[in-house]
């Protein structure tokens, strides 16, 4: 396989934007990312997109062609990938594979989702689509309910607790508040969210012991790179920022099938997969963005993936290990949690702050001296994973 | 890139299939072609799921997660890939770059569309789902009336007749009569369709110049394929068919923006482009599997792949040149027309159809001394059109 440079990198800040359609917000990410790149006129070969829903969301499927034609990218070739949250990291794998076997040239992926189109739960519902429809979906089975009985269970055998849970959040938004593109950019304090005396107003309960805080918001946005050979990325003038290791993985498709609902395997065996492939170890990396959807994944993500032992992750958070300026800054984008969580968009703006950060171009949040980036996008509850390791070469 | 070879095929008779659900149907599509290729305990790596709207169709999404743990394949790896009709073609072109590049050795590519779990016309507004939002859709434009439109230009461009459309139907019904897998068998003439006194009943019009025969059926089904390597695949014991061309290219999202609307530019650069990739040319075809949603389409496509001159499509069809025992075979297997087309389906069931006559393993409508094989999935109104060249080798 040849190497994959990530030559460009745009977004556009994730928010409510009921101004824009799907493929409006995708057409300016991808400027953004050509642009970064310094593309010029040179062509695109092929066009990713990473969207999970725009059927339901938009009544429009197709949203790759339509794109291609927005950008005047044609005869480009032009693929949606659907995989549910992780429908972006999906689409970087096989963009990157695109270029990675010689067929394409220059890749452009793009993620996005327009998930405020629909009113008040009809969102949660959609999302809800991705469960098993004969065996969670008609239960009334939702992703927040998912994540509920998840984090009871995590945080009796691991002694997490609604503290540990807040400080993910607390971290996150501060993280947040020094990234522009973020949805929910607001400080948080210990003392607001769980002992002020309107702490159950301020942040009430979505699916116990989940509150409103331990949630990622409902957000519309768009992120895109520019994926090229070494030879193609050296004219570009940008530093070379590689992707050395590509894992997937998935585990039942239903949570209640696993002996141990605690263990993440598709977390487990997609970034054993990412490391071997880049020749890595965690603790070779510098930053990582994990799959915050709920505070909990975090805390599990980062142990699973490998940073930190079983029950460690939450010692770590304590200690501060996982901020900017830590052993281990973890989210410095501040993660789904506050930066959104556009669905599709999200697995290809954690490579987006990656390049950044590895490139030095993060700004506030900067990561010092990083080399070596870490992504995880989780799909369904943990059944599709997806893992990256990054790693900046000039 | 590496060799890829097709080591399995299999599919589901296309009808309605009321009692299976999408991924009931594509688990025992798959189940066939790996049972085909002989697999036996042999892992697979990766799953890609060709589907165009199993959100809109089934309320589901992520429906690659479910199909691999149905499967019990985990943790391979698994996408869905979503380009319209022609989402089964971007899953075979995908999977195949999965294998070609060495980053998997066991692919297993899977289209499939359960389209009548919906009633009545709501079918038929899923798929115009594909069509502009702001200049097609709102407007009330359906993919029958955007191929009315296209018929009559081509029509009085090329002097195509009805009578040249109802050969195209005939042709392909009496193929889908010799295989057991297609959805409308039953054999229609000329007198019935164009010239009895109940024709206007028959063959009622459904977008002017196009009548019922002239469209395809909606269908539920699923067709799968196996790829791997050619250092696996001697292990298998299946005469070796390769995938040695794949082509894909885009045109104007929307059909009034291109200068010439009876130029298929998708058409012909695909073509082009999976021609070169196999060092192969038109002539040397000796069955294709085309797009004929509508009966038009096969006419135009057998010109602007390259097969015929412009203009020249209808005579060949005259002459009988694109029959079973014609020089050029096209659609043996009944097409879209008369096999059906469950979107996402489609173009993963053309290669099942040519990996079967490579094979010489297609029964009755088996093309004698096939060697080379071309299939065409048309996406959008040919906005997105991927193409295929496939060979025997042993």
């Amino acid at each position: 396989m040849r190497p994959v440079v990530v030559a460009g990198a745009g977004m556009i800040p994730f928010e409510r934007r009921d101004e824009d359609t799907l493929v409006d917000m995708m057409a300016v990410a991808s400027l953004k990312a050509m642009d970064d790149a310094g593309l010029g006129d040179r062509a695109v070969d092929a066009v990713y997109v990473g969207n999970m829903a725009s059927g339901l969301f938009n009544h429009q499927v197709s949203v790759a062609s339509a794109l291609v034609d927005r950008l005047s990218l044609m005869p480009a070739a032009a693929d949606r990938i659907e995989n549910g949250p992780a429908s972006g990291g999906s689409a970087m794998k096989n963009g990157f594979l695109a270029v990675a076997s010689g067929y394409a040239d220059v890749v452009l992926v793009v993620g996005g989702e327009k998930m405020r189109e629909v009113i008040g739960p009809k969102a949660t519902d959609i999302v809800a689509a991705m469960t098993h429809p004969q065996a969670e979906y008609i239960y009334g089975v939702t992703l927040p309910a998912l994540a509920g009985l998840f984090t009871r269970l995590y945080m009796e055998k691991y002694g997490v607790t609604r503290e540990h849970l807040t400080m993910v959040a607390i971290k996150n938004q501060e993280n947040g508040l020094l990234n522009p593109y973020a949805h929910i950019r607001m400080k948080i304090t210990m003392e607001g969210v769980l002992k002020h005396p309107q702490a159950h107003i301020n942040s009430p309960v979505v699916a116990d012991p989940l509150h409103l805080y331990d949630c990622c918001p409902v957000s519309d946005g768009s992120a895109a790179v520019l994926l090229t050979t070494e030879e193609i990325a050296k004219d570009l003038k940008k530093p070379i920022v590689t992707i050395d290791g590509v894992g997937q993985a998935t585990d039942t498709h239903t949570v209640h099938e696993r002996s141990d609902p605690t263990e993440l395997k598709a977390v487990i065996e997609s970034s054993k997969k990412a490391f071997s492939m880049a020749n890595a170890k965690p603790k070779d990396v510098d930053v990582a963005e994990l799959h915050d959807a709920f505070t909990v994944l975090e805390i599990a993500e980062s142990e699973q993936a490998g940073f930190f032992p079983l029950g460690e992750g939450a010692k770590a958070l304590e200690r501060g290990d996982t901020r900017i300026g830590g052993k281990l800054p973890i989210n410095p984008s501040g993660g789904l949690k506050a930066r959104g969580h556009p669905v599709g968009a999200t697995g290809v703006a954690q490579i987006v702050e990656l390049t950044w950060q590895l490139r030095g171009e993060a700004g506030e949040r900067q990561v010092k001296k990083a080399k070596t980036g870490f992504s995880l996008n989780f799909g369904g509850f943990g059944n599709n994973v997806l893992a990256f390791v990054m790693r900046r070469k000039s």
